[in-house]
């Protein structure tokens, strides 16, 4: 697998996909049977423009079990107070001469794409602005790959803040691609899917469902689909009409009676954090996998450090 | 010795604080001689909800000197500011799949109990509120052990913040464990210690006196005492009455005129950071040892370390 | 080389920045072939009371290039609320018992002096207040003689903030040191070099023009110097003259224009961050070094953390 940067969904086509995910499987050993020195001398640099402990943990603690170091930020804009931070381009051409593989975090869509046209090094986007989050995106795919035994033809309703989830965006991209996919978008009116993913799917042949209200049908869907896949649901978004909020905060959880409908070999994802929208109750059931995501993501990380910086098991 | 969790100082018992004693010892070799590969291959992640450099570059100095690997976080509810931090439970789940062992430092008492009920891994209580702080407690007994050549029958001075230090909360804890114990509280009048704690000691065994004024019988003491352990006495405290703490600021003192009286095989302690509680005339003084507790601190966190992680010299 | 401290471009003889120098070539090569054993076991300190990511990772990489460790804090003056921090120096002894190497950022001109008298372990000043950055000026340095083939002789044009700027001043005194020196300072009225930098030069034998007006003469400058060296101009230094900052951030620039009038075998600095003050299309033209200072920073943090901690290759 040739891999430059990792900074969108829509570059990984099916059959990079699937090295990925067997590379994947291989560094589940490394990970069960402790430290590799697979990228032993490597460095990798977190440049966290915002702060986020889990993401960049996840790719750290990557790169410690494969042998590699780490430097780290998390407010990668703090400069001399004297001094005005340079651009984004400077930053990370100057980061080139002290890592081997730069992670980064932005509060801005496109800043991975910028960063990766100066830079001396691979960039993984881990985040920027409300465009995307690939990483999370494969580390989902892989949940549902390994969980569910294939993707294609799997019935998935997304849930919450489809408008803004980066995660969701990206996994879209990445299901276009798979076969058969039947996808049910589940939001409160603010949070429907944007315009321009909901064309993207239909031009890809996902046949796609819209559920927009306050009273989302996810004990009808638990009887259909494969995969629930939960994300938190702003206050921010619904301004001042507080009560929506509250109702959408009630109703749009997965509980014990949507449990109670659920196939058998069906699953619960969600990005994590969570706040009320997976009960705690759900926790202990075998359908959530919410906390094995934790587990993939981190050999998905494994695998992306060592494809990127051209080394194999 | 049997180590899952460092939550509290009751878990400890003598037995099990003369083990992990013998193993500090020959921790103290492996810092002189420099790094040990013991700890290979296992990452501790530092999750600090209020930062503390002192506490957190002792533990991480301790992996590292192991041989181990370190995730850091001194700001651990920093999340992507579009989403809602999830819950402590949800975040020690999450990052035991990142690390192998987590030492925890948080606001609220009962968090690293709490954590310890879901963590996958092994969690360090690096204090909790004003709750507990039990490895700093446990590397006072060891400074107590190594400077005096034993606990049992010592006279300990525990001067000014009685009531809100956790580190003689915990060493409140370890000392009633002992023998011929003798302890003199030393405080302004609103810091006295707290009623559970006196009756704790006082059930097992310990004698002490009570001595609250805002003219403490410090000199007098030193004739008397093995132990001077004293503390940081916090302006808050005082509310308005500023004058008060101006008179405690100037009256809980070790100075050159306290150190005349003192035993000559007694020693002078301090969790560290220190104001003007203990003179910097004292440090040259072979007496003043809290300096070396940082040095036992590091000896006692790397044995907890090679502990509980299951690895031995 | 015998190098206890890093304190201050003074300490450095002309024999010792040769050695230094040799010693830096040799890193390049480890950097060129990936992680050397040389530091193993050995543990670096960041302390950095102010935020600089860009002098904190290059320290932490060549750390890490070098096979040592890495103990890290970008807000050196945190603990926990509760407690007072304590003095730079109790900090400083307390940290010597966990790493091997102190690199010490602080906002106090000095701090870096009073840090060392008390350190057990050799401290680096990586910049205190406006007083000294001497790794920046070693840096600087040793670009013009990797880039030029030798200092003595040089020609060299300090632009922007001569007042305010460490690395200015630290570079100062090291061109002292050096024979046939001729320097042009270039600055706003408001920032020009302060009068001690002056004499010192003065009476060091360095030969010097002072250019301190709205419109500097860069271009005609250009056709005579060998090093252009240019810095931020800091808004906060013009108070409520803004029309003047205007006028400066427009002309003190260099672009294609001066590009054009420079010699062939001259070179153009900045420490960075960079503003304005050098257009984006000078990086393309070879000419532009200030990337490559960054390289060559890493090796000289290199050089000097292996003469320090007193391992040669």
């Amino acid at each position: 697998m040739e891999l430059k940067h990792v900074l969108e969904a829509q570059q990984f086509d099916k059959k990079m996909l699937k090295e990925l995910f067997t590379l994947a499987d291989r560094m589940e050993e490394i990970v069960q049977n402790g430290e590799s020195d697979l990228l032993r001398g490597k460095i990798l640099a977190s440049l966290f423009y915002v702060p986020s402990n889990r993401t960049r943990f996840s790719f750290e603690s990557a790169m410690c079990r494969l042998g590699g170091r780490v430097l780290s930020s998390d407010r990668a804009d703090s400069f001399s107070s004297e001094l005005k931070a340079g651009s984004l381009e400077d930053t990370i051409i100057t980061m080139g001469y002290y890592a081997d593989v730069i992670v980064l975090r932005h509060h801005q869509g496109g800043s991975a794409k910028r960063a990766s046209k100066v830079s001396r090094v691979p960039i993984i986007n881990a985040g920027d602005g409300t465009a995307q989050h690939p990483t999370q995106a494969l580390l989902d795919l892989y949940t549902i790959e390994r969980e569910l035994g294939g993707i294609d033809g799997v019935v998935i309703a997304l849930v919450g803040d489809l408008a803004n989830s980066r995660s969701i965006r990206s996994l879209g991209y990445f299901l276009a691609k798979y076969s058969g996919i039947k996808v049910h978008f589940v939001a409160p009116p603010p949070l429907g899917m944007r315009e321009d993913m909901v064309q993207y799917l239909s031009k890809n042949g996902v046949i796609f469902y819209e559920h927009y209200g306050l009273e989302p049908p996810l004990a009808d869907l638990a009887r259909k689909v494969d995969v629930f896949y939960v994300t938190q649901i702003p206050m921010e978004s619904f301004g001042d009409r507080l009560d929506d909020y509250e109702t959408s905060k009630r109703q749009f959880v997965i509980d014990r009676r949507v449990l109670k409908s659920m196939k058998k070999n069906s699953i619960i994802m969600h990005p994590l954090p969570r706040q009320s929208e997976v009960a705690p109750e759900v926790d202990k059931d075998l359908r959530a996998v919410y906390f094995k995501q934790v587990h993939y993501g981190l050999c998905i990380r494994m695998a992306l450090l060592s494809a990127i910086l051209k080394k194999r098991t």
